[in-house]
């Protein structure tokens, strides 16, 4: 086999798992193009012990996915995981929503909806803490 | 048109409503239901100026992609969103981790990637926050 033709196996090689790599990448990655504004926020409890005010808040929260400039929302409560010092446990309810771009969250800050629903649901909580992140 | 009748169509209004409700529903929520554990962790850099330091973290925390037991992984830095006292801006790094069960989770902790990215990156960190949730 002469160094030309090693070459090009070689580089044809290279080529192929490039292709493998580029499109395992954009399967993995199509919604972080799509919806890269992460907005999560933690919310905990005037009342912490009541699992009636928790209620009243994810449905509050989950009124919010007819705004559409919210993309993807998931709402959480804290998931029975390993106790450990770096794990906050103490919060109540979550909101997790995935948006285009800033101009869209910053739709939904003003939106009617969000704004019925802090009138709504304002009084149940004590404490939040919102997290803006963008994918890299 | 007798009460049987008017009863019928009403009932497959409702059933029709009902079947676009799940099916809108069923598309939407379609990863909440396949990878309900949510797993989200701010990193504070021990020099929070420093790009160096927050890109070799955030290459360190995508190397935690290859742990099959992480369903879906984002990687975050902080959003030029609007300044409001209940957003924490403070932190350098996010990862956002989606899981299809507790014991999915618990694998991840202990995994020799995680274990090396722990050794190779923890210096970079002064301060972790993590928060696990469930979709509710």
């Amino acid at each position: 086999m002469n160094t030309n033709r090693r070459k090009f196996i070689t580089t044809t090689a290279a080529l192929a798992a490039g292709t493998i790599a580029a499109s395992a990448m954009s399967s993995s990655d199509h919604q972080k193009e799509e919806f890269p504004i992460v907005h999560h926020v933690f919310f905990w409890l005037k009342n912490p012990g009541s699992t009636e005010d928790r209620d009243k808040l994810v449905a509050g929260v989950k009124t919010l996915s007819k705004i559409e400039t919210i993309k993807k929302l998931r709402v959480g409560v804290v998931a029975s995981t390993e106790k450990r010092d770096v794990v906050d446990n103490s919060w109540a309810v979550s909101e997790l929503m995935f948006f285009s771009d800033l101009a869209g969250q910053a739709t939904y800050q003003t939106h009617p909806i969000h704004l019925e629903f802090i009138k709504n649901c304002s009084h149940l909580w004590e404490k939040v803490i919102v997290y803006d992140a963008i994918d890299v």
